[in-house]
């Protein structure tokens, strides 16, 4: 019988934690390790499922929202699209044999550089496994492939009166919403994929395919293997199916607006509101600068809603007739307490889409509307969370020392979960500022108690925010954990956290 | 610099998994290492923070709940009282230098042998950690030491109007909670402790100490330790620190209860609200097996409720006076439906706390009336949870089971949950016929996609069951974690999953 040997030996040590500068470099196949590879590749999903055009070779390994970029040479060798379970665990077996990098990919919509081949490797791409497997309307669950849509399977729910709880941006996919542990507007009421997500099946690094739990909504049976794959970034598994929570669409539901002169009075009413046990089903927050934008980019838009350019909360409510009117009531008069003021009710289809419409892209707006004041303007994300209590003050700090740089900026705020995406825009010769002020922005999340990602991940661009956020203990204890099912580091390597010390990559942004 | 050797080696291979037979026995200390460590614990704590008397040993070692008791030599050497984190750490630093197992202990109120000292070694019982260390009522949350009992917490939490979501057997406290993943009548509403916990402080094998994340509700800032460590059963880490989310309580909340003579139409009415979204606050479920039993061990109480020996669903229903009346009348058309009968809604505190002491207190209950029926009876709890679909289905099947072996047993449900207990009650000389009908409702379970625990946990009871429902290669996956971060294997040895190939133990029921 051959013993396995279980060491993570720093001299005679045998540590929890991993130290980077304990490791030597991963060690890869070399390119006829690859032509090998892809010639079995070949032979498990067929010619006509491998990609390598430039464009195809490109696009899966960037996006427009990206604000971190791969380098001209980093680009996966192919891209499979095995249609699988098994097929995806016999692409990481080979994969596993000629130590060749695998990089997940669904959606790719991700935002952080999450699918950059910095290795290069093989793009094992989902989008081909894109079923309902099956709806269980009884239990209020749902089995996918990772492939589908969260807008594509809301369509399929739509049927049953049911609904999938996250709701990140349009094209996100449930395998990369999985690994990114991703969220949205409604995540104050519903929770993010960490409470949404009930079990998976993940091909493992070395093509062994596991199930985390069984179906029944609570398990304490074992490690929480579902809880350690959400939000793992594709470094520790390949999610290649998911059963989720659903939830029933909130009956009666309207959409109510209101104006604030002051941040900290749009803050307040949330908290107060929050106090009192009050239900809502979403709130949300967009700043006045962000109003701005949005009064300027849609006011010549012919019978489309004229917005005022004060800072705007946005909530949906909803619930049987009689608990909807109380919480009108209440919530009505919670925001005249703290001086709100322009309340509207929207309760056709048509105003209240268009008022989410509008909170959801948002990104998009902001960028054009940047691009008409600075030429070639430059916009980078951020998505930092602090306790709810903290938010007034770290939003007026964080858009007067963007300011002070002579940046400009847009802020909108999961306020409900004290997470806010202020979206810092400037001309390309100012980036030295950008990161000046990102930089700042880290500092005062972790000085607020806070994380530097809210619902985006980590990705390559965000490793060292990770760091100073939760201590190197604790980075070096998720890499203990990565290199236990990982050890040969070819899952999506270089992503949340270094795993070669002599790393030379040059950022690219 | 030295290098990490990180291997996971079975034959040429680098697994993701670890297979048991890989794996050679752990090495502890001899006793003169214990002597020395326990020396040098001393110096760290004061003899004054040390017990030893066999008293002491045995509470540390065992429950009257426990159904899997420790064998007679299975008895830690000592029990250390730490008082501060750094202590903790300082404990395993010692531990971890002379090889020595460690078994985290809070409430001891677990009942599947979660802390048997299989190799002895030192308790570690963090009861004198015990403070709130911050309460915020504006973000909901609450910072505590892992040795506050949830209903301790709660008492201190009333003044601010807030309340923990988990309500577990009285007398458990946090870090034991956080270790089993537990939860209670509450988590159909507020979720289990999976759902509870934002952050946590944890002291790994070697004494590291990490915070698992910082202080916002939300954040998907790598991976998701936290989800890790809760449902650890202390063999990832000692639990040191929790940030748990806090909910407002509820207001006019009415306990409504109602008899059906059949359990299908209780279950049925169940799936049916949830379908609907009618947001309840607690449903539980006891069978008119329980409830004869609670019927012939309350009659005498003068001034007590007299209570049916019908199938009973119980209520927790409340909210604003708008929604409450709505919820009420909804919820009583959908029992009506189902044929429920005997509607009571009980409103003041006292009628009330009778009603849901009487649901929580019933392990008790039935195990004082099983002894009046059965000379020495003994009682077995079971906890599998299934699709709540599937659950009419399971409790006829498993209730029919174990008549037809001659054992005698009570239901009780956490039926929004689809979780049940079944306790199975025999006399002495049956054990074998107990097992029988235990295994049975396993393979059941598994059958109906379901899980053999719900929230009680693995401990040592029930880690074949675990292979059983989730498949060897996830149990593998979970050893691969534990190796890395516990490599000599210290921590709470032999729960959850084999550690040793060649592990001895007597089971000892």
């Amino acid at each position: 019988m051959r013993k396995t040997i279980f060491k993570n030996e720093v001299g005679n040590e045998y540590r929890s934690i991993t130290d980077i500068n304990s490791l030597e470099s991963p060690k890869y196949g070399d390119l006829s390790d690859v032509k090998k590879a892809i010639n079995e590749i070949e032979s498990v999903i067929g010619l006509e499922n491998i990609k390598d055009s430039s464009s195809e070779l490109l696009i899966h390994s960037d996006n427009s929202s990206n604000f971190h970029k791969p380098n001209e040479n980093e680009r996966p060798y192919i891209v499979a699209l095995p249609s699988t379970i098994e097929q995806v665990s016999e692409i990481a077996k080979i994969c596993h044999r000629y130590r060749i990098p695998m990089i997940p990919y669904s959606g790719g919509t991700s935002i952080e550089g999450h699918f950059i081949p910095t290795r290069r490797g093989i793009c094992i791409d989902v989008s081909k496994m894109d079923k309902i497997l099956a709806v269980h309307e009884d239990d209020l669950d749902v089995v996918v492939q990772p492939g589908i849509g969260w807008m594509e399977l809301n369509e399929e729910l739509d049927q049953y009166g049911l609904m999938f709880g996250c709701d990140p941006g349009p094209g996100a996919e449930i395998g990369g919403m999985v690994a990114t542990s991703c969220s949205g507007t409604n995540a104050s009421r519903y929770g993010t994929m960490k409470e949404n997500v009930i079990s998976l099946k993940v091909v493992l690094a070395d093509g062994t395919i596991i199930k985390t739990k069984n179906r029944p909504r609570k398990s304490s049976n074992g490690y929480n293997l579902t809880g350690l794959f959400v939000g793992s970034e594709g470094t520790l598994g390949i999610i290649v199916e998911a059963t989720l929570k659903l939830h029933v669409k909130p009956e009666n539901e309207i959409v109510a607006i209101m104006n604030f002169n002051h941040i900290q009075e749009a803050a307040k009413t949330v908290t107060d509101i929050f106090k009192k046990g009050i239900v809502v089903n979403a709130v949300e927050l967009m700043d006045d600068r962000q109003m701005k934008c949005i009064r300027e980019m849609t006011q010549d838009i012919e019978g489309g809603r004229q917005w005022s350019d004060k800072n705007l909360l946005l909530f949906k409510l909803g619930g049987s007739p009689g608990a909807l009117k109380d919480t009108v009531e209440r919530v009505k008069d919670i925001c005249h307490q703290n001086n709100g003021f322009n309340l509207e009710i929207a309760t056709s289809t048509e105003e209240k889409d268009e008022i989410w419409r509008t909170r959801k892209t948002q990104l998009w707006t902001s960028i054009d509307w940047a691009k008409r004041i600075i030429p070639n303007a430059r916009a980078w994300p951020t998505d930092v969370a602090v306790p709810v209590s903290r938010l007034p003050k770290v939003i007026a700090e964080t858009v007067a020392d963007i300011e002070e740089h002579g940046l400009m900026t847009t802020v909108v705020g999961h306020v409900g979960d004290g997470n806010i995406h202020a979206l810092v825009i400037f001309p390309p010769d100012k980036l030295a500022a950008a990161e000046t002020v990102v930089g700042k922005m880290v500092q005062r999340a972790i000085a607020n108690e806070g994380t530097v990602s809210g619902e985006h991940g980590v990705g390559i661009g965000k490793r060292d925010f990770l760091v100073a956020e939760l201590g190197q203990a604790t980075v070096d204890t998720m890499r203990s954990v990565k290199l236990a099912l990982d050890p040969l580091r070819l899952l999506n390597p270089d992503k949340i956290f270094k795993i070669d010390p002599f790393e030379k990559r040059v950022e690219n942004c």
